[in-house]
């Protein structure tokens, strides 16, 4: 099928590119490489069914002359602000980059009769939990992000666009993504910072935060096996994997990986890192458990993993 | 205080205002008379707590200047596309007017430092409820109209900016609001049609859809009840009335009030009356009855008065 994967010059999208492409299908990119990267597209400049467009997804009458011209099966929208602490300061970003892309976008699909719609949220629709294992039920949906009130009002959108124009769409919520590519976040801050000053490491807040981290091959594998089989109306999943890490664990798994040792620790103190964040974050994974898909790595795996990719 | 109504010339807005001003407070309202009219604030010319500003909501630059000359104390947030019926065929109207209203306020807010907010919110949000009596911890929160999603994604932006923020903010969920001044919606469009036609009327549906309507004198004084006590975050009421009206109900109540007898009725068939409208809905109000509020007319009564104001 012909498809578009919206900011798939990003981290998540250029993954599922690749994943797309080696299932056969025809692929079409929109990205304005705010954070997405040529270089994480770069592999594909010769390959006859991938098709690049540079392009805001938030100016609506170029998009629609794509959507008229490429008649799309499907529509992967990967394209979001993901860097929820630069935003935190900025949340104009997040109503542009996040929110406004999902609006283009569904409007697109209403006026070219697109059925299909595949959305990447987040666990910060949750807001700060305080520890629940929050299920796909959870209530209410206090976001405390920019960023995650962004996402939750772009599912709000799906679920009326999908409403009244019949359209079958799948929503996964998921945690911190790593992997190769990765362009933010504290692994690839810690990276930056220990090949800078190898003997030590400011870590924020008192290093006992504690979140899931999902390997992004997990992740695409997950969407890859979803993406056909979806009913009509919304499906929303909670996808990740079992385990959380501490940010003091990452921060010894990547010591051990770039094989540094007695790296001192200094931590900023307090709860959470930065406002915005949450510090504590436990997901109940029953309902994609249930239609037979587990995470293959643990999340201190997926940490190891990564820093294995991005080294 | 001086207070901003945003969205002042509407119906529930201009209702505000009156309250607003007999309570002795200095109001300033914002609108761009798209669907507010000049004729709702006429009686307020020569009033001179009261300024007027002629200014789309989603102009972010020329909305700093007006909060930076007027240092506001507090918004009410009042401003939206109120016709669901007619975005249907438009969501934009609804991305502009709802949601980008909602995100402009807010940042200006956040900009200027202005900590206290009421929001008007809808029982839209809650979607095709299917009958339950739904309370304010209702999940999932699926909107079916393009009103109902963008409420919602205000409500998700209310939610990160009072956390990021130190906002007061104080959100009001109620189905349709009905009294002098009402612009459109079932009751409107009766009288309008009886006028031009008065031996017969066509109900949309099989006229059993039943929703409760609350007339805009108790909703008014409910917002200013409540609007001094609002803790830090986001304090969220359904508020409404606890009967309903059936459509065909509000039909024999208009055409008694208007002293109309033996009006046929004509059916168009069907669940509801159209696409993105809920068509049977309760509320549960016990929070806010707890809180010590109750309606002082029952729905019915509210429709007979509503026919009376409007006359």
């Amino acid at each position: 099928m012909k498809v578009l994967v919206a900011g798939g010059a990003g981290f998540i999208g250029s993954n599922l590119i690749d994943a797309l492409l080696a299932e056969g299908h025809e692929v079409v990119c929109i990205d304005n490489f705010f954070i997405g990267t040529r270089e994480n597209i770069a592999h594909l400049k010769d390959e006859p069914r991938f098709k690049l467009y540079e392009q805001d997804l938030t100016e609506l009458e170029a998009l629609k002359a794509i959507f008229q011209r490429e008649k799309f099966d499907y529509v992967f929208h990967m394209a979001a602000n993901s860097d929820i602490q630069a935003s935190a300061e900025k949340p104009e970003v997040e109503y542009k980059n996040t929110y406004t892309t999902t609006f283009c976008i569904l409007e697109c699909m209403r006026l070219y009769g697109v059925k299909r719609l595949f959305f990447c949220s987040t666990s910060a629709v949750y807001g700060d939990a305080q520890g629940s294992q929050v299920n796909e039920l959870f209530s209410p949906l206090a976001p405390i992000s920019y960023y995650g009130s962004c996402k939750l009002g772009s599912e709000a959108l799906i679920s009326a666009f999908s409403y009244m124009n019949d359209l079958h769409s799948l929503v996964f919520r998921f945690p911190n993504v790593i992997g190769p590519r990765l362009t933010h976040g504290v692994i690839f801050d810690f990276i930056k910072r220990l090949r800078q000053e190898p003997g030590q490491l400011t870590i924020l807040g008192d290093g006992r935060q504690c979140k899931p981290y999902l390997h992004v091959s997990d992740l695409v594998e997950c969407i890859m096996r979803f993406k056909d089989q979806v009913p009509a109306g919304v499906t929303t999943y909670n996808v990740g994997g079992s385990t959380q890490s501490t940010v003091t664990g990452i921060a010894e798994i990547v010591c051990r990986e770039m094989g540094l040792k007695d790296v001192a620790f200094h931590y900023t103190g307090g709860r959470g890192g930065w406002k915005g964040d949450v510090p504590v974050f436990a997901y109940n994974l029953d309902k994609i458990h249930a239609a037979g898909w587990q995470a293959t790595m643990t999340s201190d795996e997926a940490v190891a993993q990564t820093v294995r990719d991005v080294l």
